[in-house]
């Protein structure tokens, strides 16, 4: 076995739900070893959460720049070889700048910054040191997306003509955030979240999504933003008309006010040839039409799948996998990729990188733009 | 038993798949007979046509001028009642026109006519004679439709936040116009169906299953329409995003070259306290989700549905009622309303009025002018 | 047109939800004319269903018996040409007797009669007079159970090995007889239902599903009838395991206390290089499991069908057909088998016919046996 | 944070797809370190597999035995704690009763054992030295299954009337233990394997998860099992009618023979208020079907569930969970009770014990009886 790489976790203390999931994504493959933690904003509760975590008392910082220095300061043997950010929005940047600019491989969740001026940043600096930096778009490590976006690259759906992708959740349909939920606090701050709300948060998903599966270019868009309840700061509703380069076109709805639906994410693609749907909620299906014949039910985990599909598998057929085993895809491109930066070999992979976590800010900040305008359609 | 109504058809000869659709809908309640027909622009079509559904020779027109003629001339208790206009599009207007204004009861298929000037003066027109004109938006015909009707009139959605409605086909994905096909030549011929194709023929069905359930009327819509397959002169493919009076917002997709659908034709409605989802093609089935609570499955059939479901419906729950069941309730109802004319009374029913045609007609010309506009928004 | 056949019912008046069904499944096609009615064992209660239905008086009898003698003393060119026969069971084996014996075409409802001696009698009066003589199994009249045979008959699903068919219904999960419901009475009597309850009201309509899509013959059976609900008088419930001739294997289930199932009729057939799958409530859809590669969605309306499926289609896919389009093709099929029986033709067809029903019979007869008895296998 | 407990596993090398569930589902929760292990009956394999794995090499021993003598030789707090039995069945009884005779806690794979006498001899000895014993039937982990059995138990269903469970697989569907499939080839194979075929790798299952959730025990069963795939040693279907104590009901399947179906457990749980149904493949879902009003879709994560359904989730509603997250909830709970028992109190917990590993033994057993013997019902 590869030897396991030390992370550090800057986020993720008591009560934060996505620490969780990424500490159980990272634990799947026996890939990491979590070794440091600035776990929370708050020192006290930092120590606490250290603590309940497992992690050495000498590895449970106060905040992230002692972690940086306190890391630093350790021989490179021991010190953590990975960030993973999963703070609120507004601390990605200054995070992830500083550990990839000290030559730590970063992973951060999104979106990766509140501004295109910040993401440009991210990536020079990337490449400056040459870290691998990862974006947890986590819903791209599904296999069965990775299969969409083979049948899209071998051309079985023919030139596409339309995407249609939704991302639609009904928690935010009351005003959560004054009931005391911390997920709602800060996802609904301005401050914290960025720009925007729903768009931010799920829209840059779906956003990666399409784009991931089709490799389509966002040449205009023209959004509707709405926030529905009553006094919240950020929209809670989007809905955008889309124009791609190469003349298709597409819509993309995200919503957090949309009662019944948990976390139901769905994409359809449609060429000349063929179409697809994928919906995140059943993760192991996807559904293939060709423009003769039937529809064709693709299910993971079986032989007449791709390569890329089949390796981002870990059970049979029919034993179904899930949103963790996505999530750990990504973390297992990453280890692979910071394995071959080791051995001085490219690191690129099939992860979502920096430039895709750039493009979701470019995607929110437009959107915003969109919104405000007068005119129909806004550049992208 | 009522006294079965006489009806002539104009349109619906050989070949037309709608035509017949009609007269098994016309059947099925035992509610009219069959008694005359100018079945196709080509005389010698009408007549074999004619022959071929069993009307007598002196019944079977060449052209529905002569039918008007022809039974005017008869005394009236053998004259027939009611007119029903399934040509392609464009002829709607001077049959309805002449036939209402001779007071005889029209039903016609959509989309009503060309322009909001031609669907005025059908209104004008209907008010002078009192007919009763019914548009066969049949959709709205389905018992679960009524039921989520019911569910936003009683309030249980509370106030509606977003409509997301869409019509999705796949049959017009290649160039069947150029294959011989009927059906898709005069649908993508501007001067027989009309200026838009997609929305037109399908998008104005969306449009009236959106507003019979909601009650919401547009103030504004963004539009985006693309004709895909290479030297269609139509629309294929139209995405909209809506607003409504009182600030709710929606989508509205209808497109004809989405691969892998049939006849898809589903609708959302959000509200805040509950939502629903209804879809054409299991149409016995209505999703609805209170803001707390697991969601339900309401089914066509079962007690603890309104009158208005239970009233449409003509078999036991699990017994699928489908696309001709709802076809017949709009004929059901509009036979229900004659007969109160007839006596004398409101022939309002729960039926899709001429007033619900001219809507559609002017949802398509607001669509139109949207596509072409670099505005946002305009007006509806 | 074909001139519509003359047809008169027997039972069906008042109340009678079958024999609704029936009128207007014969109406659909426009093959019949409603002209005769022995509608209720009750003779106010006939004179007064007449009526509501439109029929002339002197055509609305107080009896079968009347019926008969009244139409066979009409000229042949005014006399019905078909009695439907939709009374409770136990009077099916006198009226269709009574009827074919006089040369009358008999559509009777389903289970045939009460005992295999009554049902061979009916197989030698229907010989020996010639008569067309149909048993309203209306769900093989669906078009995806008939592609369904057809890929057993092709040979494409190889060698069958096993048929699993459950019809399952919970509307008797209460004692409904004891709350004046008119169907759930006659259904749980002995005297009227015959020696068996769910087995014989809706496990013979899953035994004829099975083997007209399979062809299989039952070799043995084992049994086990439950009645749960305390006091009634028939099962309601009822499993069996089912061996066919040449060694392949099955599981039957009847039951209408499963509290949840409308009428869930579902058929799955496995052979050696594939598998189908369908259900009653989802009629349009039949899914196609190769062994190897994914597993197929056919739909009814599609060019990849075959002709059986193609004929007993009206509507364009995606338009969805239901019961009433299955029971009416049952009905065409007749209508068609009696047009070439009027040429002197051979009137088989693809319709249930009288050995059908009695096989059916025998089934139940044969369930009955089994579940009194304490061998484990029943001969067939 | 609870230090991690020490564990080894039995089997589980090269190639064994069970072992590697089993680790990822130990790494999930942190609660396990990987320690030791004697991974393949194969020394060179077994050191391959440990090197493979990161197990340190004098941790990492060619059998079992030596395992067991190389970790008691070891000081307590370096020994490891819990032994995990991954092996072909044959080889389960001799190791659980070596480790837990010697004081270390066992988690046995299903089947437990070959025979009844040896599941009792198991049951003595953990009994005697009072360790945690588990069997990791694993689909009783699922948070819906848990929530199944609390509607169960809460009586919203009533008295029960009747259960249907199936396991349906295809993968046997042809001779794959010719073709070099080392799972097909053990599990076809009498020696190792046991008495049974399906009915013991799945049908156990079945019986297991419908006992769990409905809490009934079986009185008396009759089987019919089959061997499809000529050559075939062992059953590769098996189908059973149940008669339960108080007088339920059952159906249960097992086949591995049945084209399309991938791993598909399904369970249906009818009473005389209310009915459940639970599928494997769709494990964030159950459904509930009241006896009156629309049938209910549960869903994990949501507020409205009992506490060891909440319990047993990670992710909010719509990040669907699998069938890891449901593996690993069986070693979260032999992780606490482990914690329990070395705190000198109770293990008792919410996993399946050696008592469910014996009945299931005892299924198989009666089951085999059954299908052998000519007498209708065999006595569980």
């Amino acid at each position: 076995m590869t030897r396991p790489l030390r992370y550090g976790m800057v986020g993720g203390g008591e009560g934060a739900f996505i620490g969780a999931v990424h500490r159980h994504a990272l634990a799947l493959d026996h890939r990491y070893v979590f070794t440091a933690g600035a776990l929370s904003s708050t020192p006290e509760k930092a120590r606490r959460s250290g603590a309940a975590l497992g992690l050495a008392e000498d590895r449970t910082y106060p905040t992230w720049e002692a972690m940086l220095e306190g890391e630093l300061a350790r021989p490179a043997d021991e010190r953590i070889e990975l960030v993973v950010v999963v703070t609120p929005n507004h601390v990605h940047y200054p995070v992830a700048k500083a550990f990839a600019g000290a030559g730590i491989h970063v992973v951060s969740d999104k979106p990766l910054v509140h501004t295109s001026e910040q993401a440009d940043d991210l990536i020079a600096t990337a490449e400056r040191t040459g870290v691998v930096f990862a974006v947890t778009y986590n819903y791209t490590g599904y296999p069965m997306v990775k299969e969409a976006r083979r049948y899209v690259q071998e051309g079985r759906l023919g030139r596409l003509r339309k995407v249609v992708v939704g991302y639609h959740q009904g928690w935010l349909a009351t005003k959560l955030e004054d009931a005391g939920a911390k997920q709602a606090q800060w996802r609904t701050d301005p401050a914290r979240s960025g720009a925007a709300g729903a768009i931010g948060d799920i829209g840059s998903h779906a956003e990666n999504l399409m784009t991931t599966v089709t490799g389509l270019e966002l040449e205009a868009i023209c959004a509707d933003l709405t926030t529905f309840v009553e006094g919240r700061r950020l929209d809670d509703d989007g809905n955008l008309l889309l124009r791609f380069g190469g003349g298709a076109k597409g819509v993309l709805m995200a919503s957090q006010v949309e009662i019944g639906h948990e976390n139901d994410l769905v994409l359809h693609v449609y060429g000349e040839d063929g179409a697809l749907t994928w919906r995140q909620e059943d993760p192991n299906a996807l559904w293939f039409a060709p423009l003769e014949g039937p529809v064709q039910l693709l299910r993971r985990g079986n032989p007449y799948l791709g390569d890329a599909a089949q390796g981002a598998s870990r059970l049979p057929a029919g034993h179904p996998e899930a949103f963790l085993e996505a999530f750990a895809n990504v973390y297992r491109e990453v280890a692979d990729a910071i394995g071959r930066h080791a051995r001085g070999e490219d690191p690129a992979g099939d992860y979502p990188t920096v430039r895709d976590g750039a493009r979701g800010v470019r995607f929110i900040e437009r959107t915003v733009a969109s919104a405000a305008s007068d005119a129909k359609w806004t550049p992208f």
